[in-house]
């Protein structure tokens, strides 16, 4: 009878002890992209048709010369790759950059998987747990997460509908120096506000970086596209800041191949690359497939981009020019990337998103947009807006605006102003 | 004059002051592995030919049907997948694993870039900085990588040549368990011991982390390939251990396709799947090439694998059956994998390895192998070992060996033993 009793607590024991999770992995935020997936699936199985402006998914073909390059691939082994990436593809890398002012060796790029990874690689290896580096909010979401795997704590400093999302004061980016500050991050065109930075405001980033010694992580993944006649400006082209800049790069929007994951580090710091290098090694090659496709692309003639960009300015100028003209909406004209940030006039974005997937449609459609309080990292920042991505062909945006006017006269929750 | 002192010192100021990368990246630890490429290289531009043992590469060539998956595609957008992969390649994996013994389904299967992605999901998932994780040494090197990168501490406990490297007792393990421990990880069949952990030795293990209430962390790559008509027991088939068994996978191996970068988290406990899942989410999918060549690799015949696997047993009893016939050298045969741990009557392997390189040639030629002491945490273990992959044909690896064996003789650090 003791037996039975100590066999069966035991057994008691251990079916009610579960290992626990990290603190890491549970506050690990999840994504304000992703998150109203369910309510879009949910809609579609009722036969409504959704209309995605929440994700940055081009329709925009991939080009066939980039597809066939993998598809004519006559390799017999998929073998590892250099860890930083196939020394040729690296050193065409190098003419793209120089092409774009940006002028390194092939030995300052880290070929990564997906612009993500370099932005993991330039935090772990710039960042102590309890370090900080200031972002000016709203920002890409994921590198809240980011930051929570590295233990890294992200000072936000505001950026405004009512500036146009420029950037903030130096006075601002002063306040929020401290003796942990590593570094500043931005994202140039930024997702998710579209606001392309000058000149002037890359020299303020660069001369409080070099007054405060702080690295500048520039995320310029949708560096061709800037309209407006504007011209993008690299960090990693700006003087005296050779030491600090840090590019982090991706393939994914820029040739419509989010799929493939190939992104890259690039920076001009010895030890810096010299350590992401070994983060680069522990975790092996990036993937070669999209790696033969990223070394195709450079061949791509320059009318590419051209059209491309072509194609994305009129959606921008049909998008914005549709909220401009809806009662109550305020939406600044992005000058670059391909996403607007809109203020509706309603009591909360995210509930306002979740009742068009559930409860509206119009002529059997309705649209899904990204709530914009997940891009602030201050809580109750951004409760009215909305992100966009013009990631959809002219005729889909019209339909999807069409939609958002009927919806916005018939929401419960709408404000009048 | 005044301000052409402040201007000057101030420019000496910027020049002088770099911003400081972190403690984490500087103490991150080189690859043990491939520490002596540079050396590799020099003896290549002098014409001689290196058989390259160091690196588990392999010269299998990637079944056609796979790579003709990816060459066939017609995509016309190479989109984003879903975070955890696209759900038609995990319902795939649920066949595969269920054939082996491993009963999930799709939603406790998180397809990661690489066998590496899936290790630090586990360890960001379930470790928070300053945890610990039990391993028996010598392991994997890049574990180290990753638990530097996540600010883990790993514990070692020693295994030893002499005992085949087989589980350490549990005495061992209940002494290293401590209240910051969260789990203990292991690589079964292992890398780089190639020892295949028994079924007595895992149920050991099960009660170890049912006692201590810790998560189990399997790294199964090389799942297939065990030999004399042994088993491989998945740590997710263990009875009891439902909550606390993660299973850590790659293709990389299994199919000779170490360049797709495609891994695999599984594992029945919701509440770890959840935070993986939300790390999964923050980097966006896993490549999508190599996705689709790891679902056409579901439908490779079962006789695949035995062909691959005779081929391996073929090389692993001619590398071990010569290193035994050395003078001097010990290597216990392993029972899986395609590795072999082997000591060598010489000084110090890192030397000797380096000699091979630097100072020797055998008719032509040379081997690389990886010296042991950078797979174990405890400074000064495994000097004298080195670690072979038997990924060479077998007439390259009876070339090596005939250097080895020459070398041996020639070696100026030789021991007489």
């Amino acid at each position: 009878m003791p037996g039975f009793f100590v066999r069966w607590s035991a057994f008691f024991f251990y079916f009610c002890a579960m290992p626990v999770i990290s603190h890491r992995g549970a506050s690990m935020p999840p994504s304000p992209i992703r998150k109203l997936v369910p309510y879009a699936e949910a809609a579609k199985k009722k036969g409504v048709k959704v209309y995605h402006l929440n994700i940055g998914q081009p329709d925009i073909e991939t080009p066939k010369e980039l597809l066939d390059a993998v598809r004519n691939t006559d390799m017999k082994v998929l073998e590892y790759s250099h860890s930083a990436g196939f020394e040729s593809y690296r050193k065409k890398l190098v003419k793209y950059y120089a092409a774009n002012n940006v002028h390194v060796d092939h030995n300052q790029i880290i070929v990564t998987t997906g612009g993500s990874e370099a932005i993991l690689f330039a935090i772990m290896s710039c960042l102590d747990p309890g370090d900080e580096i200031i972002i000016p909010e709203p920002f890409y979401a994921n590198y809240n997460g980011f930051a929570t795997g590295a233990g890294v704590n992200i000072v936000p400093i505001p950026s405004g509908i009512d500036d146009n999302f420029a950037l903030p004061s130096i006075a601002d980016f002063e306040q929020a120096v401290t003796t942990r500050t590593k570094a500043i991050m931005i994202c140039n065109p930024n997702n998710p506000t579209g606001y392309l930075y000058s000149k002037e405001e890359l020299e303020i980033l660069r001369d409080i970086c070099l007054k405060n010694n702080l690295f500048l992580f520039s995320d310029e993944a949708y560096r061709e596209f800037c309209y407006d006649g504007k011209k993008h400006i690299s960090a990693l082209s700006l003087e005296g800041l050779e030491e600090h800049a840090v590019l982090l790069d991706t393939i994914s929007k820029r040739y419509s191949a989010c799929g493939g994951r190939i992104g890259a580090l690039v920076t001009k710091n010895k030890q810096l690359i010299d350590a992401a290098m070994k983060f680069a090694q522990a975790r092996l090659s990036p993937p070669s497939f999209a790696q033969i496709l990223g070394e195709a692309a450079i061949d791509l003639p320059a009318t590419y981009f051209d059209e491309v960009k072509e194609e994305y300015d009129e959606r921008r100028k049909i998008l914005v020019g549709r909220l401009q003209a809806m009662k109550g909406v305020k939406c600044p004209m992005p000058g670059g990337a391909f996403y607007a940030i809109a203020e509706l006039p309603v009591d909360d974005s995210e509930k306002f998103c979740q009742w068009l997937l559930e409860d509206f449609s119009h002529e059997g459609a309705t649209l899904m947009m990204a709530p914009a309080a997940g891009f602030y990292f201050t809580i109750g920042q951004g409760s009215r807006e909305v992100r966009l991505a013009y990631v959809l062909n002219k005729d889909d945006i019209n339909h999807a605006m069409d939609c958002l006017e009927q919806a916005l006269k018939e929401y419960p929750g709408r404000l009048e102003i």
